[in-house]
Parts: C-alpha cells; structure tokens; sequence
C-alpha cells in the first residue's frame, strides 16, 4: 500500500478497509507514513467522515496500539463515566466516591483542562499532595483496595491515538465525530471497566457546537461501546451555561465540599444524580435510571459520599485537612464584581465565554506550559432565568491581580444576556440513549 | 496570526485575505507553519476551492517568493506556450523554434515527465549532449541570440510553489484548480514572457478528468494572468486519445522532424498550428488566430520551422548530426505489435492507459530516480476513427526486452475499443476562450 493513495481514498469519499487503516496508523507509528500524511489524512477525514465500520477499525486499531487492562480480578461490576467537557463541569469529582460508595468498582481516568472547558485532574490538583500519576501497577492496586481510582492518561493506552491528537490539534482537524469517538473509546476501553455511562454535553459551552453533532456522537459512542461488548448509556445533558455555581479548579472541588455536605446546587445535583443513576443501574445496584437516581440521591444526604471522597484524597497522598477545612474559604487575592446593567431576568449565560473567562483568569492554560492558578475562578450570585436588579451582583472574578481580570470582563459582559420577560426553562437532561 | 487558525478558516469555507496567505506561505518556507500544517491546509483548499481573488494573491505571493525576469533588453515581443500535460504532446518542439522564426521572442520553461504524461525537457534530453539546465545570464542571453530559449525550472523561480508542490504530490492535494493555476502561474510570470498560451487539454490523458474543470482551469488561467497585464489565450484541446503517432521521448522528437520536414501528422499539425497562431496574434504577428494558423501552417513547409530547430539544437549543445539522421529510425532492441482482435471502427485510444503503458514500457519514472530509456515508447499504426480488421496491427510496443511490455500490453488493451459502428469524429480543438 502507498500513503498517498489511501489519502486519496478517503479524499475522494471512498470507505476505507480496515487493511488500509492499519496500514496507515501502523505505518504512522513506524514513520513510514509522515506528519505531512497524516495531517492530509485527518483532514480528508474531517471533510468526508467516516461511517459506523470504519469508526470502530479506527478505534480497534488505536486501542491495540497499546495495553489493555484486565480488570476481571476484581469481582464487582467496573462502570465508568466520560464526560465531552463542559464548564463547571466537576461531576465527577461527586460521582466517582458516591457509585463507589454503592460497592461498584470505578475506574476512572481523566484529562486536563482543554480548550475553553476544565478537567479533572486539574481540579483534583489543586488539592495539596493529591496525585493522579500513577502506573497501571498501582491504577490495579488501588482500584482493588479503595473501589475507585482517580487518574490521569497514561503512556501506556492508545500510543496511536496520542501522537494523532497531538496533530489533530495543531492542524484544525479535532472537530470530527469519528475522530473523537476513537479518540474517546480507544482510551475508554484500555481502562478495563466493563459498562460506560456518557454524559454528552449539549449547548453554546460542549465542545460540539452543533445539536445533531452532540446526539449523532451520542450514538457513535454507545454503538462502538457495543460493539467492543460495554454495556453503555449516554446522556445528554444542557451545557448553555456553566453547571453548578463555580467555575475554577478548587472553587469546583469546593462546591463539590458543600454539596457533598448538605447543600443544595439543584443543576449539578441533578446532572450529577442521573448520570450516578446511570452507572448504578449499569453496574446492576438499581433497576433502572431512576431508581439508581434515588439511591444516588440518599448517598449525598447520608454523608457516603462525602466519606468515600475523603477515602479517596487519602489513598491518592491528598491533604485531607486542607479538604476538611473548605468552609474557611480559599481565594486569590484580587476579586471583581460583575453586576447587572439593567433590571430583568438573564436569559443567557454564555458557557462558552465563561469558559474563556476562566482561562484568563488563570483556571487553564493557553500555552501547554503555562502555570495554573488553582485558587482562580468565578462565583456565580445568579444563574440563567433568575430574576435581577440593576447594580446587583451576577458574578464575581477572582484571579492573582487586576490585569488578569480585564479579559474575562468583557467575555463574561459578552456572555450575560439580561431581558425584559422572564425566559423558558431549558432542559439540564435532554435526552438518555441506550 | 496562528498558523491551525489560518487552516480552520479554509477548513471553515471563509475567505483568506492576502495577510493569512501571506502568513501561511512564507511561515512555511521560514518554518513557522510546519509541513504538517501546510499538508491540512492544502487539503482544506482541496475540499473548499479558492475564489479568484486568493488564486491570485496566492500566485503573487509564489511568485514573489523568488526571481523575476525583466525581459525588457529585448526589443521584441516574448510569448510562450503552457501545456496542461498529454499523451504524445509533442507541441513545444515544433511550435517554439516556429514562432521564433516569425520574429516572436520564446522564453520557454518546460517541466518533465509527470504521472501518465510525458515532458518537454526528457523529450529534448534524448537529444544526446542537449542541455536545459541553464543559468538565469544564461537564459537570458540564449533567448536574446537566438530568439528561443528550452530550459528546465531553475531554482531562483517561485521557491514557494517548489516546496508546496513536493508536499502536494504526497498528500493527495494536486487536483485542485486554484492551486493548479498558483503553481503554473507563479512559474510562467517569473520568466518573462508578456503573454501566454495556454493548453488546456480535455479527456482521458488530461490531468483534470472532468470537462467543467479543464474550462474553469482555463479561466482561472486567463483570469490571473490579465491580473498581472500579461496578454493570454487559452486553447481547450482533445487529450482523449494521444497526440499525433509517436509516443517516447525520441519517437516524440522524430516525430517533430517528420513533421517539420514535411509529413503530414493531421492532428499534431492542427493542434501546433492553432496554438502557434494564438502565439503568433499575441506577439501581433498575425491580425488574428486564424491568420496566425496560416503563417504557422506555411513556416512549417517552408523549412522554417525545421532551421530554427537544428538552431536551438546546436545553441543548447545538442548532437545536430544525430538529429540529422532521424530518417534512420533509432529504436531499442525489443518490440511488440499489438493487434486488432475483431474488425471495426476503433472508438477509444485511451490515452491515460497509453500514458500509462509508456511508462511502463521506460519512457517515465515511477520513482524519481529511476532512469528512462529515451528510445522506448509506442508507435500508433492506426488513431481513433480507424477501420481496421482482426488480426491488422493497432500500435507497436519498443522497450529494453519484453519484461517491460508486459504490464503495457495489458494497459493498451484496456485501452483499446473496438465498435462495430463508425464512431463520431471529436472536436480536437474545443474552445478558445481569451
């Protein structure tokens, strides 16, 4: 086979065999296929897409590119969950010890912030000591031990995949279902878990803009997840404004702190509660979504989740003093209000610009080696369809000094849409597919 | 600007301004935009075209990117030729040492054999001793004593569009108008010429297979040449079946001499003497094209053409007494005839196939560094139209041994149609459009 003949394949709107993509990641993995291939190659891609055959050859291969690990000696049901990325997006900081806390084993490895949406394990490092770098030795071993493990992307899952996402996003060429939905399972299925709950964000802050494109991957990932023998459920879930109430990295651990311990964040309760719901009923705890909804609710108010988030911070070499002490809040220096201009009822909270918002403020990294500021973030006072004066607070800012807070004004102004009539109610849970 | 935004905008379908290509370009050449993020780029512009004015602030760019020749110590009208590429397309060396022997200046810059099609400089390099790799001060004094010039693409033309055009050949990313007429555009300003005539072949053997593509190519053609006030005419001519008997890069130059001397090769003749007359109107030789086509016509009987010829032969260091000989038909050792396997009309040549064949037989390269055999190549007995019988011989085969015509033999006969019915006659010369 000839690279630039199975560039012009895909180029010219022909399905590829899986022959040709193996010999093409093979070949990009020895070098026989360059850069410059592969980069042509995923654009192609990006134009003309690839169908259901194709996508999984896609995955298999990457996910064969690397270890696969066998999670059959622990004898419990193995349920993780991927979120797309979203802002505010801290559920699985609640979800991982509250399903583990039901007796399910939950393997879960997490990325970093990317782009205009945070991740988790930036936010579970701005827990003093807390480590996510762990060897699959290890990721074994403490999943078995603790029933849950909190890690980060190792060397050893879909090398394939790696060294494709680094170009994909230097080239312009991330934005494609099929290139995500390999990209997501050929990593998902190295993990070992046996069922994979999906939490699809929808809306102007998912990293999919288009509705169609969120459900349409929806249905890529659970139709890959079958076919690889996972049992899978994806939600889909609204991400037009940020969920919960704070944005920025211990700011989310924070709130996760206080729901965890009584209080009441409806939005991230829910989302939280459904996608727990999901895994528990996936995981064979409850007999269907809202049964498990339910047992995941009683686990937030009994403290078990709470307990097995301190069991977690524990094993993984975490300062649990420094969590139990969450009610003397933690701030940066500077703070800035933002308050409304006009008397009405905000009708938008564009989670998009509040996400770039977050990253001037420090809570991510615009250059991959830059510094990130973990107490940096933003409090909402308000959320969308809540009633408000002219003068009061919305939001407020908080960040090293005023300079970093000059950007994130004018996105955060560019992304509250204050009106006169009271705005319908959107759904937090569009839709569950199975 | 950044580099993976400028491909996100093409990527998008949104205009480049001349700033993002000036970026992108010359970040490339200065290793700013990496290989990688041109090859995306190129197939982005693959997928989503380029409106005319970025074709032509693309040209200039290239073009800018290396030396310029100002023609202007020569007190005479400089018009060239460029041929898209065919089968058998012999043209330049009839028509450049034609028009020069009417007074017209010929600053010809020619390319070499590409995919199925053959090339100006391998034809004239089976001239033993001939040399088309001059120097600039060489280029020029050549053309100012002896009123033509036939070299081979000099470094110090258009450094941009070389690196681009090595990229695109193994990326799957030649076939797109804009950047076909970026590449030619920016190489044939650079020489000097004030006005051109353009080639544009259409069928089977021409580089763009679609109709509609060959047309917009010679609009693009003409369009970005006005743009820089040079005077051109395209001339849309059949590439369906090779051009005149003789295909090989010594049987292609024998073929000229025959011609030259006095044979009739009917379409050969037409199509030099219509593009030698568009040359002939342009340099304002002639009132008109058709005028030109008359005087094209009467130089090639007169002689005139032919003393021109041995001129060149004998400037460029080429063995004049081997030309001399060329009714003493010099072939390689082996040979083939291939013959008819019914009666008929033959209906197809293909060209692309005989294209094909000729490479086989040793008149390309498959690789760069292969060799060619200069006497290999195909002799047609009969063209498309033909009556012929079973049995009667369609073409014969020359190469090395028979080794090489087995994969020829197969290729010609694919090729090859033979129909009970008469077939149409072809239009040879399509359109003219200025």
């Amino acid at each position: 086979m000839i690279p630039v003949e199975i560039i012009k394949h895909k180029r010219d709107n022909k399905v590829l065999t899986k022959e040709h993509l193996n010999y093409f990641i093979h070949g990009y993995l020895s070098g026989d296929v360059t850069d410059y291939q592969m980069s042509a190659f995923l654009m192609a891609v990006y134009f003309n897409g690839m169908n259901e055959q194709e996508t999984f050859d896609l995955t298999e291969i990457m996910l064969n590119s690397g270890k696969i690990v066998d999670l059959n000696y622990i004898d419990k049901s193995k349920v993780d969950k991927h979120s797309t990325g979203g802002v505010g997006d801290k559920v699985s900081l609640i979800l991982a010890p509250l399903v583990a806390s039901c007796g399910i084993s939950v393997p879960m490895i997490s990325g970093r912030a990317l782009g205009h949406t945070g991740g988790t394990l930036d936010k579970l490092e701005s827990i003093p000591g807390f480590n996510v770098n762990y060897d699959l030795n290890d990721y074994k071993r403490i999943l078995e031990k603790n029933g849950v493990v909190m890690i980060g992307q190792t060397a050893d899952f879909a090398p394939a995949d790696k060294k494709i996402y680094s170009l994909r996003d230097v080239t312009g060429t991330v934005d494609n279902l099929s290139l995500i939905t390999a990209s997501i399972m050929s990593k998902k299925l190295a993990e070992g878990a046996d069922a994979i709950v999906f939490d699809v964000k929808m809306g102007s802050g998912a990293n999919l803009q288009e509705k169609d494109e969120s459900i349409k991957l929806a249905k890529y990932l659970i139709s890959v997840s079958k076919k690889f023998g996972k049992k899978a459920i994806a939600v889909l879930t609204d991400m037009d404004e940020p969920l919960g109430n704070k944005i920025g990295n211990w700011l989310e651990v924070e709130e996760c702190l206080e729901v965890m311990n009584g209080k009441k964040v409806s939005d991230l309760e829910k989302v939280n509660n459904v996608l727990s719901g999901a895994m528990l009923y996936l995981g064979k705890k409850a007999g269907n979504i809202d049964e498990g909804e339910k047992i995941a609710e009683e686990k937030l108010k009994d403290g078990s989740a709470y307990k097995k988030f301190l069991e977690i911070i524990e094993e993984q070499k975490g300062d649990t003093g420094y969590i139990k002490d969450w009610k003397n809040l933690k701030r940066t220096e500077y703070s800035k209000k933002i308050s409304a201009e006009k008397d009405g009822y905000i009708s938008e909270m564009n989670a998009f610009k509040f996400g770039l918002a977050s990253i001037e403020l420090g809570c991510g990294r615009k250059k991959t080696d830059d510094k990130i500021d973990y107490l940096a973030g933003i409090v909402l006072d308000k959320k969308c369809g809540d009633k408000i004066r002219k003068g009061e607070t919305v939001c407020e800012l908080w960040a090293e000094d005023e300079s970093k807070t000059i950007n994130a004004e004018n996105l955060i102004n560019e992304g509250i849409i204050i009106s006169e009539k009271e705005p319908e109610k959107r759904n937090l849970i569009i839709d569950i597919i199975d």
